[in-house]
């Protein structure tokens, strides 16, 4: 039986701030410093141990991962970082004030960005990309992987190609393994893993700093899904 | 050039509490913790970006090695953990207070397990062999590789197959690379960078806390040697 535990981390500095993050490197509130440590406690408690961990390359998912491995005790496991596995591009809202945003495109317009499958909210112009391009933090990408803004179900073609090819081949060599990463790109492996439609997918919450564990059978099927 | 920053890991509990610590997996203290971010902090001032960051299996080295990452505001560095940079491993000695370990073998013997290049200290016996294999930590270690007890010579031709195969190769790409690790694996490698001798070695100490810089030709000698 595999193992496959995925952690939403906590609250950021913007979500504090109520602004559209995405791929803004934003850092983790000490509430969700507080959470991430929780989620490494309950992991302890379940007694679960990784072989592997994987994160983003934004601090707020690498410091739950790193709180999560600290807090449960195995802060030797590897741990990957990737883009593909980064938050949603939200494209020129990145740095707006939902509520601002909302009063000046109308609630429904927002609604659709956050919420529809495959709408792109408004693109990064070309000020915004190069400002983004020149940060350090991208500095060993291919400038062609980096967006100008996502929906889920482009989140969701970033995100399949690593997990096809790195945490499932762990996966199926019996390796437990931790997932600390962001509310979309952990929604577009859960619509994988459970066969979710482009209709319902939004609906899933999946909460933060609570671990969420699938137990998968040897095709990597869902046996079991549950918190801790 | 090529540049490569060493950073040795500040005050573990067991410092504090005059233990030989060895490969036990000790936490950082307060103080310690202090001495990383000090040393992210450096980093920053120096304007060091990383492409790649490595270090051992043991906590208060990766503590350290996340906190300088932290502190310098890269974070999404990619980090290796290998048990070839783990601390030189102090045999039967470890977990015992150094001061009582001399009142019982006298200040010469222990001076010499100390500072001497190839003399092994005594040996972890099968039930403390066993004890160490059993950890989780070394769990997807082969056996083969978990010793009994090291000196700076066997501590070295640990370090450089590591050093060789994947540290080398970075810096003769021309990355920039961080090393966060122990007193005795450090050295090791420092020896080897500086060609120090045999009889030299024991006498260098590199502070905790304070990254070292090494500025490198094509052939990877020392051009420049700095602390920031």
């Amino acid at each position: 039986m595999k193992k496959l535990v995925l952690v939403r981390h906590g609250q950021s500095e913007w979500n504090l701030a109520n602004k559209f993050t995405g791929w803004v490197d934003v850092d983790l509130s000490e509430k969700g410093e507080e959470e991430a440590k929780e989620a490494g406690r309950k992991i302890k408690e379940a007694k679960i141990k990784f072989d592997h961990a994987h994160t983003s390359i934004l601090k707020r998912a690498i410091k739950t991962c790193n709180y999560a491995l600290e807090y449960s005790d195995q802060m030797y496991v590897p741990v990957e970082k990737t883009y593909r596995l980064n938050e949603r591009h939200y494209g020129a809202l990145q740095g707006l004030n939902k509520k601002e945003t909302a009063e000046k495109y109308g609630d429904e317009q927002v609604h659709i960005w956050r919420r529809s499958y495959d709408t792109l909210p408004p693109l990064l112009d070309d000020e915004g990309l190069k400002a983004q391009n020149d940060l350090d933090i991208f500095k060993n990408l291919p400038i062609d992987v980096i967006p100008r803004a996502e929906n889920l179900k482009v989140t969701l073609d970033r995100v399949l190609p690593y997990y096809f090819d790195q945490i499932a081949p762990e996966l199926l060599r019996g390796e437990t393994v931790l997932v600390a990463a962001h509310g979309n790109s952990l929604r577009a492996l859960a619509k994988h893993l459970e066969g979710i439609s482009d209709e319902d997918i939004m609906d899933l919450e999946i909460p933060t700093g609570q671990p969420l564990v699938y137990e998968l059978d040897d095709n990597l099927k869902v046996l079991k899904k549950y918190y801790l």
